[in-house]
């Protein structure tokens, strides 16, 4: 299935995107908001984008691009985990390393090693893993990228250290979104949805009130201001909320039912399976 | 007053900076993580990092080194409206532009000015808007950059047009931290507080419930996952909270003494003004 995802290619975003269609269905975007418009607009059938922003894109754009933006659902969340490797071009390999090159954010989740390992060299930030792969690739220069693995065979690097971050425990949580209505609740699956209050005390809470009732276990939640949005809403927030471990979709069904009548705008987002990673 | 920010300098996040000190007392930084080291560590007094993420940075590295890994406190913020320039070296005004180059969030941030006036232009994404006028600088291709008026006389840039984003309500918000405690409520201001509750449902309404009886007005709400952090918390979530518009600092002073006695995890992360720009 024709599969969008944030670009350019050799990203953790692709390295998602491949576990939900072949390698020739996957399409690189330039930003989030191409990749949700390309499948708005029937480019794509399907798209990949994160949710969780660990090293490319933010949050913001994604959240903000479904509650507002588009009409898409959310069909599934896939937890990637992060693993950074150090890659040199082959001819470089055992030369003395002169430029560490990646993204500012995989930069600081690597400072540990790099203090430890390279202490003296220069990091330099780009804008994204990949090109720093890139660029890498394409110097004569001694450079290094920090980067997924994927990046190393795409742009021909070798592969020197892996697992070079920090933290281990390190996952970007990425969605995959589709024109297709996944509204309808369902046992073991994640719900997610978007609904506004006004800004005054309590207003959160009663709606809230709803989902405590109903003893539904909220998992996330996010508030996200309205005023730029829309101007009968200025001043009002928008909250966007998962919902996970009920046993009776009906319970969400009722639950959700009160809420949309308590709330000045209301959207379901999808209901949908947290899936597990193989490499 | 020394000043660390978010570098290179040019950004958005100099201009924030330059609010709180002046020019010669801001020292840039490659990372959100070590503006808040620096502080912590007493390289500077105090830092300007970005909470809200327009352009570069994200609100989860200042977030979490908020709760999680400083020590430190919040003692302003500053929304910053979001202007991108367009410019070009002066050699190359009335020319043929031949390249656009920006971080990618502001090239999604004009897509509707450069569809309009640039659209057989490519786009470069690289790392920050400021490293984009760094390169339009250096070249002598004709280049444009997108980024703010202080790269412009900072890279000895000439602007051609100003305000090109799409949406003019654009705000990036930062915060100016440093080691001084500034927990104790104050009327006026915003007070930010960190906690956790057990992964149940309704633990998080009930917290909320103590801010209702007090009448308190939430007007921000992240969650934010434990299980990266520390064992004993694991499947627990914090949450990052802001309270405004009270009148009664000692209602609030109530309000969290309750809630720090019914969370697992509780930190005050201080009270503040949120300032106004004045450019």
């Amino acid at each position: 299935m024709k599969t969008g995802y944030l670009g350019p290619v050799g990203t953790f975003s692709q390295q998602a995107a491949l576990y939900f269609a072949k390698k020739e269905e996957t399409h690189p975007f330039s930003s989030i908001t191409d990749v949700l418009k390309a499948v708005e607009e029937g480019l794509v059938e399907q798209g990949v984008v994160p949710l969780e922003n660990s090293i490319e894109g933010t949050v913001n754009a994604t959240m903000d691009g479904l509650i507002f933006d588009s009409k898409l659902f959310i069909h599934a969340e896939l937890p990637l985990p992060v693993t950074h490797c150090l890659m040199v071009r082959h001819e470089n390999l055992g030369k003395n390393i002169t430029r560490i090159l990646s993204h500012p954010q995989a930069l600081g989740q690597c400072r540990k090693y790099l203090e430890s390992n390279y202490r003296d060299i220069e990091t330099v930030a780009v804008s994204s893993t990949a090109e720093a792969a890139r660029l890498a690739a394409q110097t004569s220069e001694c450079y290094a990228a920090i980067c997924t693995s994927l990046a190393a065979s795409l742009y021909g690097l070798e592969i020197i250290d892996t697992g070079i971050e920090d933290c281990k425990e390190n996952y970007t949580h990425f969605l995959l979104v589709s024109a297709k209505d996944s509204s309808q609740p369902k046992a073991g699956y994640k719900v997610t949805l978007a609904f506004a209050t006004a800004n005054t005390p309590g207003a959160l809470f009663k709606t809230l009130n709803i989902f405590s009732i109903w003893d539904l276990n909220m998992t996330k939640i996010l508030s996200r201001p309205m005023k730029t949005r829309t101007e009968a809403l200025a001043g009002e927030y928008v909250f966007y909320i998962d919902i996970e471990g009920f046993e009776s979709p009906r319970d969400v069904e009722e639950a959700l039912l009160i809420a949309k009548r308590k709330s000045s705008f209301f959207k379901p987002l999808g209901s949908y399976k947290v899936l597990e990673f193989k490499s």
